[in-house]
């Protein structure tokens, strides 16, 4: 169901000015006006308590026009759904959302506000799904290009922080890569919390260190890249291509896993989204801002794989970027996990060399982080 | 050589102050007065190019005037020496310094300023050492108790990183453990740099990715604990032990490490650091600030060993800590490389738990961060 391909409604305007204003006009300001932010901000929310024997609480029974409301408190729309039996996916105006039974992701971009999200949300599992419980809150995202545009909430990681941790007063934050160059941000919780009315949770009354989910493997790849070939980037702008599924073709999207079924969008004048979907109840997720200035390219997945190396590779030749950062992040019951925990990520053709390389323990899931930069030419 | 114990003068000026104050004061304000920062910053300078044929250029060639000077910038003064035919150890006022041939280790407590040395020590390297080439600079540091007492260069991580990239602008920042919690902070050079004149660096005519002192084994091993026990704590005050050698020795300080040559010294009224020396030119430096409110323990060394399981515990053992920050950090040549780049150190003893582990590759090197908690009892 495609609802209507209004993306990036602020982006749109920008570029609109930027059609009628004079080439030279490169101060600060004008820069600032033709931006933008292809970083997202990747929400993540496990509830519980998880039960394979009660197939009544789901968080697919919160109904249509409650996320629509919940995408505002966001800055964005739902413009595209699919499902499979184990997922309802959603292409939005800035990025993507996926919702399963027990696991919620929202993943978005421009200046949008997902924190801002988080106490309807649980409004809405309190009225809705029959689950009691918040297991996990994952959020993360790569250091912004422009953090000056962000609303107050989203300016800073410590201010991220500070909202979450108003929330959930014993979450962890960590910084992996640079502090002072590229990096990714993560706050995770360090213990389930009850959730009580009015979308605010409080302690457990039998605190439990191990969220039962946890049992269930559960893996993330996620593949983020920016300085791209702008002849591959030319391709996500309707001048170069008619239709979604005539960029995903030329740009080879559609080989790049097996047994998707796709969700595109191409965005006017430019940018594009894809959601896939696996028999399995896994995603595959991708999001371009082609801009040559500020081209970004994201990719994420949670099929599980004991070796990431060709998908990585796959990704890396279809989009020819500058800079790749690579993440796995895989609890102890996935087959990931190894690879997320070996320290010799698969090396990138001879072009890349690694900057980065770091590991992190989160409360039962390992994490490998890793930036590859190409050589100078 | 002792040349006085005026240890923590500022501290000892704060309770000298306390004694005259009636208990029941516990403003804020009061509480700032009463406290002594024990974490540590530590400054680690490598110089070069290093050719073993050359033994005339050393960076103990700068005369013991022009070191005091040096302390001056950093807010401390040395108040003991002893030297083996490898290196020359300080005791200072605040913590220790070690100068070697080509590497100068600058480790100091309290509110001290170590950054604000680097001009000074550039000059002082390029006027009577025989080096050109700044190889390498760590400056690294556990979260302060109470930055906002620190002077204005030292009062955020984010402080120092700007003062070191005003020296050296392509130096790489990171934070291991928790960005809202206990972490340790190192700043790290990317690449090698020319000395100047002027306590100045520029870029190297013929850049070099691995500095030439890489090809040597080098590994540090810290150790960092709070909230100790009182019990132990208790000796490092003179009203318990009358000479250093005395608090040394009913610690277990003198087993901790074998062949170890001590130059210990107990504070007035409290504190202890030591350091030692090995014939092999290794050395082990510990620091103690034994108040219950704020103790703090930090054990260093760069002997190297393939596994430093039984080391760390012995320490642990000794010092008895609520809490323990293990960082290993080694390069390629070194022995302690494989236990750097394990992500499975030894785990404590049963009565402590892991709270986080990281792995960080830093341009040659291989770090490893643990921080363990005892279980609440």
């Amino acid at each position: 169901m495609k609802d209507k391909q209004s993306r990036h409604s602020w982006h749109k305007l920008r570029r609109k000015q930027r059609g009628s204003q004079q080439e030279d006009l490169t101060s600060m300001k004008e820069v600032a006006e033709h931006f933008f932010e292809g970083v997202e901000k990747l929400l993540e929310v496990w509830v519980g308590p998880y039960d394979h024997r009660n197939q009544k609480s789901d968080l697919r029974n919160i109904p249509r026009e409650a996320l629509d409301e919940l995408m505002e408190d966001a800055k964005c729309e739902i413009i595209s759904t699919r499902s499979s039996s184990l997922v309802d996916a959603y292409v939005l105006s800035e990025s993507s959302m996926f919702i399963s039974r027990c696991r919620f992701i929202l993943k978005t971009c421009g200046t949008t506000t997902p924190l801002k999200c988080i106490p309807r949300l649980l409004g809405l599992v309190k009225q809705h799904t029959g689950f009691t419980q918040v297991e996990d809150i994952f959020y993360s995202r790569k250091n912004f290009r422009q953090p000056s545009l962000q609303d107050e909430t989203h300016r800073s990681f410590t201010a991220e922080v500070e909202a979450l941790e108003n929330m959930f007063p014993t979450g962890q934050a960590y910084c992996l890569g640079r502090l002072n160059g590229d990096c990714w941000y993560l706050f995770a919780l360090d213990r389930p919390y009850a959730l009580l009315g009015g979308g605010r949770v409080g302690p457990l009354a039998t605190p439990a260190l191990a969220a039962p989910h946890r049992h269930q493997p559960d893996q993330t790849l996620e593949v983020v890249m920016t300085d791209l070939e702008p002849e591959v980037m030319a391709l996500f702008h309707q001048s170069q291509c008619a239709t979604a599924a005539e960029a995903t073709k030329r740009s080879g999207i559609d080989q790049l896993l097996p047994g998707v079924r796709i969700d595109d969008v191409l965005f006017d004048p430019c940018g594009y989204s894809m959601n896939g979907l696996l028999d399995n109840g896994c995603y595959v997720t991708i999001h371009i801002t082609p801009e040559t200035e500020f081209s970004y390219v994201s990719f994420e997945t949670n099929i599980p794989q004991s070796c990431y190396k060709d998908v990585i590779s796959r990704v890396v030749d279809c989009f020819k970027p500058g800079k790749v950062l690579v993440t796995v992040f895989a609890n102890k019951s996935s087959e990931a996990n190894e690879f997320a925990r070996q320290l010799k990520l698969p090396t990138l053709r001879s072009e890349y060399r690694q900057r980065d390389l770091q590991y992190c323990s989160v409360r039962g899931y390992d994490l490998v982080y890793a930036l590859f930069e190409e050589w100078p030419s």
